[in-house]
């Protein structure tokens, strides 16, 4: 992001089309629509307001639906989806891979997938029906079945045979898989390597033995993380006895790895993952709602707490007006702290052997923290009120609320995700209560023992 | 993230080794170590304290130093070059490939660039060069020179004789791209299409025509979302005749996709993107006080605000209890609207044809938010302190304050981005300050104007 450009060709064919359906000019949408590739379609429909979604939607041919909806987010899918007659959504998913089938149909209601379901030729659907069987997000919901698998006793010039027989190679094959007489995968070959073996060798001298592989139950944040790690382009996916049962590319895992990063923003912000940026007024209010009611008792419980020095208050009301300072500055230092914290876990950094360092780290982090803003705020409110025993009660709150901040910030996430809960989902909120709490208490405590 | 399981793996590994490691057992770690592959070595430097990070570098075999320092993010690897001598810093980049010796290079201080550079052989040198010429970030930069070139007029069974000659292909070989006698690209072919090809036929029948290439000076992150929309796994890079350059291939754009995704995150929390989770205390303490010391000039701007209306506050202890609800609850419903904007800004969703759709919606939404929230606070307010008025001026604050953060949160980013300023990374405390100033303006405000 930042200052880079956009895709600028995909942007000026976005206001083209735009522009032309705004004055009505449909048969020119119609022929420019069509003339996209289905990301760039897809891209469009996801940059329209629900109105001209749909009237985009009517205007394109039938025969891009499937590729348009694979590579549409859940949200916007499922709304064009509610809009189909089951018979056109049957047609649409009818030539997908079974991990993007899978997927599309997860995410539609029960009736219309069972809908779809029935309607499909007995071998697609039971490709189906066991890709959802190993539940979503799992390698075997995102895994693709066509792969090509060889016999070690095999040799080059009968295998370039029987492709050359065979045609077409499916989509994205990198590799060929070699198993044994019970299917268990024993090797692998790259797809490079064949072109370059001499004819007579044979598959077993070729392979290179024991490949790693992708148990089929795997979560798919882990499968994404694996092949960042390991720089995979495709990975073979195996059951608990070995056996090959898919394979998975890279193109299904980019999205992955997109939507593990995203998630942690989305969710600190009080946002669903999936939410989509046009989604109507309604949809979008009922879905903010939870975080703005968790904020409001947030926001409730901070004021019961100044309530309890209402008499304090009521007779220094400078307190009142600086009451805001030391709760605000907690609150961006445990926030950072909290931030990196959950991304180090994200990543697979964190864990139980250096998670006590990374605490001591962040308390050491906010106790120089506390020094330094401490001094910071009491020569300002010094100077300010002209009061140095005010400056001094501030620098005293801020040192303590900055300690608690780093220590809360540290210890939240690590404590949510031993109770598995998604620290960027509720982190956010319990820190900030925590360092209102805290720091309102500090300031205004101590001014009642030290001021009045 | 959330309930997913760690790859659990890599931590047990982990754990062991530190265990070891604390326990003197260095002969042990030494043989744990060196069996890892690179991307686990990279895990394992990067999970743990600067000491213990010294100590397993120490402990790692050299032939490894490479494959490791590619797979490092940029702080850590710095961290580690500082402390080896030019020699074996020379030694480890020497056989890594051009994108990835382009990226170290320009990452560690010029003295030590120049030092490596020059120990390079000539062509190494040049190509290194060269990639740093087009200027970090770009797709020049992160291309590999590594092509398979074909003329089009020759036929598979040279193609494939030729390859067998050969011997092995460069990396993650996908496709062959197809030059012209002056180098332009005409076309591509596909690894697996040679495989399936009749070997008489020539490369001209069986190539796709007018590939999709990438300019060489296009951005980075232009790239990466290129690659997300068209789920390419690697794509040609010309230069402005049309000249094949070089090509990228999708490894080395998972890690641009991540780094874009969890941008926004980091600095809407103040960070510095490459922030290692465990960088020594003085230097995160150095690197998160920008964004304290700018909060703290914003929660003094508020203090002042709330300063104007010290008459009021000093009359009415309740008006300073209460005074933070209504900032807070703008502060989160801002904060919502600013993250997905940003977000359909980073996805190339929002543009100038439909902002004004975006802001119009997000105004309607913290109309109906304003509408909601002010009803309940009201409510809570009349019941908690058992006054109607001061209810209905805490409510109208809310209204004004929700409106102003749906209108804020959809504008500013817009607006920043004019200006070619990311809104992520100074977004959110402007937004906070508008909410803030507004909130308490309205609210202390309205009640001076009405309750006293």
């Amino acid at each position: 992001m930042g200052e880079a450009l956009e895709s600028k060709h995909a942007q000026t064919q976005l206001q083209a089309i735009n522009k032309a359906l705004a004055s009505g000019m449909f048969v020119h949408v119609r022929k420019m629509l069509n003339s996209l590739p289905p990301g760039d379609i897809a891209l469009l429909l996801e940059s329209s307001p629900a109105r001209t979604r749909s009237e985009l939607w009517q205007l394109l041919d039938a025969d891009f639906y499937g590729d348009v909806i694979e590579e549409l987010s859940e949200d916007v899918r499922n709304g064009i989806i509610r809009q189909m007659v089951p018979e056109k959504v049957v047609d649409a998913l009818e030539d997908m891979d079974t991990d993007d089938l899978a997927e599309t149909l997860s995410s539609l209601p029960e009736s219309v997938s069972q809908d779809v379901l029935m309607s499909m030729d007995e071998q697609d659907r039971q490709r189906a029906e066991q890709a959802l069987s190993y539940g979503e997000d799992t390698a075997g919901f995102i895994m693709n079945t066509d792969t090509i698998t060889l016999r070690p006793d095999v040799s080059v010039d009968v295998i370039l045979r029987y492709l050359r027989l065979k045609g077409e190679l499916p989509e994205d094959t990198d590799t060929f898989y070699v198993v044994s007489r019970t299917d268990r995968l024993i090797g692998k070959v790259p797809v490079t390597r064949l072109l370059t073996a001499v004819p007579d060798i044979t598959v077993d001298e070729l392979m290179d033995e024991e490949p790693e592989a992708i148990p089929v139950h795997m979560p798919e944040t882990d499968v994404a993380k694996l092949f960042e790690r390991y720089d995979w382009i495709s990975a073979p996916v195996v059951d608990e006895h070995h056996h090959l049962v898919g394979r998975i590319t890279i193109d299904d895992v980019v999205d992955i790895i997109r939507e593990d990063a995203e998630h942690s923003m989305m969710s600190m912000a009080g946002l669903d993952d999936e939410e989509d940026t046009f989604a109507p007024v309604m949809q979008s209010t009922q879905r903010r709602s939870v975080w703005l009611a968790v904020n409001l008792v947030t926001a409730l419980m901070a004021a019961a707490v100044s309530d309890l020095f209402e008499a304090t208050l009521s007779q220094m009301a400078v307190l009142a007006i600086l009451n805001t300072i030391v709760p605000s500055m907690g609150g961006v230092a445990g926030n950072q702290t909290l931030t990196l914290v959950i991304r180090g876990m994200a990543l697979g950094h964190v864990s139980p052997s250096n998670s006590r360092w990374l605490v001591s780290k962040e308390l050491a982090i906010g106790a120089l923290n506390g020094i330094i803003w401490a001094l910071l705020i009491a020569s300002v409110i010094a100077l300010w009120k002209q009061d140095f025993a005010l400056g001094g009660v501030i620098a005293f709150a801020m040192m303590v609320n900055m300690v608690a901040a780093g220590l809360a910030g540290a210890t939240l996430p690590i404590i949510m995700k031993k109770m598995k809960i998604d620290p960027a989902l509720a982190g956010s909120v319990i820190l900030t209560t925590i360092t209102d709490v805290v720091g309102i208490f500090a300031f205004l405590g101590t001014a009642t023992l030290l001021l009045l």
